[in-house]
């Protein structure tokens, strides 16, 4: 293992089903552009609230990824 | 949208299925009395454990609701 | 000077002037139903951004209030 | 042990006497008018000074209530 | 009830379920060893990614537990 | 509303005018490459003296954003 | 003085009497099974509320030990 | 530019007109007896209410200064 | 009531006898060569520990004084 | 001095030799792209341990630099 | 990989060389009774100065390791 | 060992060598007017970056020193 650099980026997934949802969400969109993603650290958890029930949930994350030499 | 003003008050919600359980049990009795409900943040997630196993899950968040003017 | 015991609630302001006008704006509301504020804490200041500029500025404060004995 | 929902509230006991007495001056104040006080957690010790010596323990606590179903 | 104290230990659990099966397999696998465990408290939600996809959940707790007399 | 994914940034705006004229900065050098800007958050305020007086605001902010599908 | 390695452990002590004497609970019944204990910090106070009245604090300590060699 | 050593202060600086000209006064005052203030930081903006408006913005900084050789 | 600048020190009192001793004998020191001190707020508790008991109380405070014009 | 926008990333460098080696490899990766880098800001230090050794130090920093107008 | 456990300690590595060299003191000594250390993060960096220069520099890290089966 | 007064100023030291070269300059010059110097603790390291590479490391630490009686 040679001597890496990652890069951090800050992403907030939504869902209407629940955290991990979310959590998901926001990863499946950034592997669209980003390769070499290594892991995360959750944030913050928040959500909107409508009529009284949670209608989406929004999780805050950091991943990290790997960049290339 | 007008310059409204939002009151956040802070609920421990409890759930012996598990975190998202326990914040929609929150929001569910804060609906009772509070209308407009805006937005949620989680602030911490805790729980009780008895004989080895996880018996109730802790969550507890702040509620945003708009003051009427 | 007695004991006093104060309570202290957490309100969002929101304006589309400014930091300060929110504050004034959540501290103007809350004087229609609360007597004896007496001190406020900036907790938090963030805003929303509607084509480019910012649309609403959302200042969440603690206002402390004497408790009638 | 049903799935209760407390509710949290902030508040500032006074005594020119020391900490624990602020905290119990504060706790003892909100008993008049919240049943059901289950445990509190101190966010703040602070004070006034007056000629060189502390006229005024303050100390900020939050207290949760279990809300009735 | 008499004046106990509390040792708490930390703990980071690990899952490719979710949140709460890596909380639940960090307190499995100590309840091997530790008896009186009361509750616990979530410190950081994080995980592995491969392939753009969450591989493993890690969530780190504090586990609070009785000492015997 | 679907489920979105937003990625927030850390800039630092500067003016030599004041606080908000820092935020507004910010925004605006932002705009000119970033659409969708959806909201920020006020991380931390600073600045330069010069001669006894403030010569330049400095504050940091997050701003998120929508990504595109 | 050579190059000593400490280890801190996490303790909550609890006492019907106050602060003070729920931290020294902790101690004594740390120094039953730890010696050269050498420093503590103070990290969370708490209590449980019964009838109106605190029925027992709680104080949570990091206790720092010297290893052996 | 040498190896300087730098000394950070911690003040507060209060206005009846709002938080810069607190910071301005804070400042000002400090540039009477210290010389090569060089930055500042604000860490907490908080203010008395009297009769239900704000009599006095209360903005705390930490103030840098170079220590001369 | 003018506008007043405050200056902040931090300061850590010690004493055998508990919490609030310390504190006293950290303000009693100051007020040898500080006058106007207005207020002081807990930073940290902590101490030493000698054969198994605690031998000093070590309790870190902030204390604000009015700069003179 | 203009009113210049600046970019906060967030890199996590790594090295088998220590921490400002980590440091300087993160910013020796990010010079390959980004031009106008002016401070960096250490956020947490952390590594790997391999055979109760040291294998890995892993240095997490914010760098800023200057936006083009 | 399976779904392990690991715990987490608090060790202080004190050294008169520098800050890695306590790090990697405590990491050596907690290797003569932990096995399968695999991480550490620093927490707090710190030392005691005699007659104007640094005497020992004392580095508090959290250690991980994999609890066997 | 008697009830001692420690006050504890927050100085930034600075060096093109390093982390522990600015931690050391700092208390070098604080030792020109300052005696009984005791502890310092590390708040914060950041850095000038000047063409792609560190310019000067910056280090804040605070120092604390007993008052005499």
């Amino acid at each position: 293992m040679n001597d890496h650099t990652y890069k951090k980026i800050e992403l907030t997934g939504s869902s209407s089903v629940g955290i991990q949802d979310a959590i998901e969400n926001a990863i499946a969109r950034a592997a669209q552009t980003i390769h070499n993603m290594r892991w995360f650290e959750v944030i913050e958890t928040r959500g909107h609230i409508d009529e009284g029930k949670i209608a989406h949930w929004q999780v805050t994350i950091k991943v990290g990824f790997t960049l290339g030499d």
